[in-house]
C-alpha cells in the first residue's frame, strides 16, 4: 500500500473502532448524541492517521494504537464543539452541518465537549490498553501538555484576544503553533512512543509535524480566502469579518502559497531517514498543501 | 495528630502545592488569572483531604500523592466553573466571590475550565511523578472515569434534564451518586491505590465515601433550604428557585436530618477495619454531617 491507501485504512480502522467504543462506553441519551453527532461528523482524521502512520514507520503496531489515536481525534472535536460556541467563536456551522449547540443548545454542547476531553483519557488508560505502562503514561501525558494551557487551549486563549488589533508575524505563529501544531506534533511523538521509537525518528518525526502544521494553517487561511462554501462546508471569510490575523493578511495570498511549498519540501525532506517506509507521510504532506477544504 | 488537626495539615499542603505549581506551569495570563482565581478561592478541599488520608492509612506517603490529589481539586474546580456558566446554572456568586464568567467573561471561563480539567491529567502523568507506573496509570484512569460521561459528567447531564419535572428518590440517588458521588469515592480509592493498599482496605473505603457522598449532598440539600446566605458564601433557596429535584423536596427536612446521621454512622462504622489509624476521616465524616456551609 502506498499513499493514499494505506492512510485510508488507518482512517477506516479509526472511524469503526471510535464507533464501536463508544456503543460500549458512554451511556444512551442526549449526552451521547451530542458527543457522537461531532465526533463522528466525517473529518479528515488527520491527527490519528499521523499518530498510527508515525507508529507504523517506528516498528509499532498501529493497531495496539487505537485508544491514542482515537483520544487526539477526541481532544480536537471537543476543543471545535467549544470554541463554534456563542461566546467564543459563535459558529453556526462546522463540516457542513449545524455546530452542536445549535443541534443540541449551549449546555449540552459544553458537557459534550467535557465529557470527550474527558473519555480521551478514560480510553487511553483503560486497563484493557496492552501497551508497556512507561509507553502508556508517557504518550498520555504528552497529550495532555500538548492539549493544555501551554498547548491548544493556551493558543486558543492568543487567537481570541488578538481577535481585532494586529499580531506581527511572529506572534502568529506562536499562536498557530500552540493552537494547531502542538497536536499535530503531539501526533506523532506519541506513534513514535507507543512504538518505542528511537529519539532520531522522534526528532525527525518533530521537524516533519512543525513545517506539517505550519503549512496546514497557511493553507487553512488561504481557504478562508479563495475557497468554496459548499466544498469547505463553512462560510468563507470568516476571518476577515472577525478581524482575525491570519498568515494572508500579514503576508498576502501569493506569498503564502509559496511558503506552503517550501514548508510541505521541507516536511517531506524531514522524513528522508525512513526512506521509503516515509513515503506515505510525505504523501499525506503534498495532498494537504493542494486541498481544497 | 489527630481529626482537625491532621487533615488542616493535608489541606494546607496542598493549597501550598497548587500555588506553586501554578507558578512553574501555566503560563501568565488571563488564563492563568481565571484558573487561578477559582482554583484558589478556598474551599474545603475535601477530595484531596480524603485522597491524601486514605494514602496515609494505608501506608503510603501522602506528600507522593500531591499531583493526584490536586488533580482532583483541578477537576472539581472545572467543574463548578462550567456548572456557574449563564447556558447552565447561570450563578453569579461562589463561596461568596463572583463566579468565574462574571469577572473574566464567558469565553475564558470556558477555556479556564478546559485548561483546569487538562492541567489535572498533565500533573498527574508529569515524568517528575516518582510512584510505580502501574499505580499512577491505575489512579489516573480512576479519576478520568469518575469525571466523564459515566460519572460527574453524566450526572451533571442528569441533574439537568431533571430540572422543572419531578424525579423519584432512586433517581435522585443515581444523579447524585454519579455527580458528587463519583469523586468522592474516586478520591479514596485513588489513595488507597497509589499507596499499594489492600482489595479490603479499597473495598471499605469505597463503603465509606458512598455513605460520606450521600450524606455531603442531602446536607447540602439541607443548607440550601436552611442555611445562611453570608455563611455559605451562596444564595439560600436557588434548588427551589430552579425547580431542582432534592432529597428535602422528597423526603422533608426531618427525614434528611435523620439520613444524615444514620449514613455517617455507616461511614465511620465502614472504617473500623482501619482501627485507630481511620479516626480522622471518622471526624471528617461527623464534621461534614454538621457542617453549616
Amino acid at each position: 500500500m502506498i499513499g493514499r491507501e494505506r492512510l485510508e485504512s488507518h482512517r477506516t480502522a479509526i472511524e469503526g473502532w471510535l464507533r464501536s467504543c463508544f456503543d460500549r462506553r458512554v451511556p444512551r441519551g442526549d449526552l451521547y448524541d451530542a458527543m457522537y453527532y461531532s465526533l463522528l461528523a466525517g473529518g479528515k482524521r488527520i491527527r490519528p492517521v499521523l499518530l498510527m502512520e508515525a507508529c507504523r514507520m517506528c516498528g509499532g503496531d498501529p493497531a495496539a494504537a487505537y485508544p491514542f489515536a482515537g483520544a487526539i481525534e477526541m481532544i480536537h472535536t471537543y476543543s471545535l464543539i467549544h470554541d463554534d460556541l456563542p461566546c467564543m467563536d459563535d459558529d453556526d456551522l462546522r463540516r457542513g452541518r449545524p455546530t452542536n449547540h445549535k443541534v443540541y443548545g449551549e449546555a449540552t454542547a459544553v458537557l459534550a465537549g467535557d465529557a470527550l476531553l474527558t473519555a480521551a483519557f478514560e480510553w487511553m488508560l483503560d486497563p484493557t490498553v496492552e501497551l508497556p505502562p512507561q509507553r502508556v503514561l508517557e504518550a498520555a501525558g504528552l497529550l495532555a501538555r500538548a492539549a493544555g494551557a501551554q498547548g491548544m487551549v493556551g493558543g486558543q486563549v492568543l487567537d481570541m484576544a488578538g481577535e481585532g488589533h494586529a499580531l506581527g508575524l511572529s506572534e502568529v505563529e506562536e499562536l498557530q503553533r500552540l493552537k494547531t501544531g502542538a497536536l499535530i506534533q503531539a501526533a506523532v511523538e506519541m506513534g513514535c512512543v507507543l512504538a518505542g521509537g528511537s529519539q532520531e525518528q522522534r526528532q525527525a518525526l518533530c521537524r516533519f509535524a512543525a513545517r506539517l502544521g505550519l503549512a496546514f494553517q497557511i493553507q487553512d487561511d488561504i481557504l478562508d480566502v479563495v475557497g468554496d462554501q459548499a466544498t469547505l462546508g463553512k462560510p468563507v471569510g470568516s476571518d476577515a469579518k472577525r478581524e482575525k490575523n491570519t498568515f494572508v493578511t500579514l503576508k498576502g495570498l501569493e506569498e503564502c502559497r509559496r511558503l506552503v511549498d517550501k514548508l510541505t519540501a521541507e516536511a517531506v525532506e524531514a522524513l528522508s531517514l525512513f526512506g521509503p517506509e516515509g513515503e506515505d507521510l510525505c504523501w499525506l504532506a503534498q495532498s494537504l498543501a493542494g486541498r481544497e477544504k
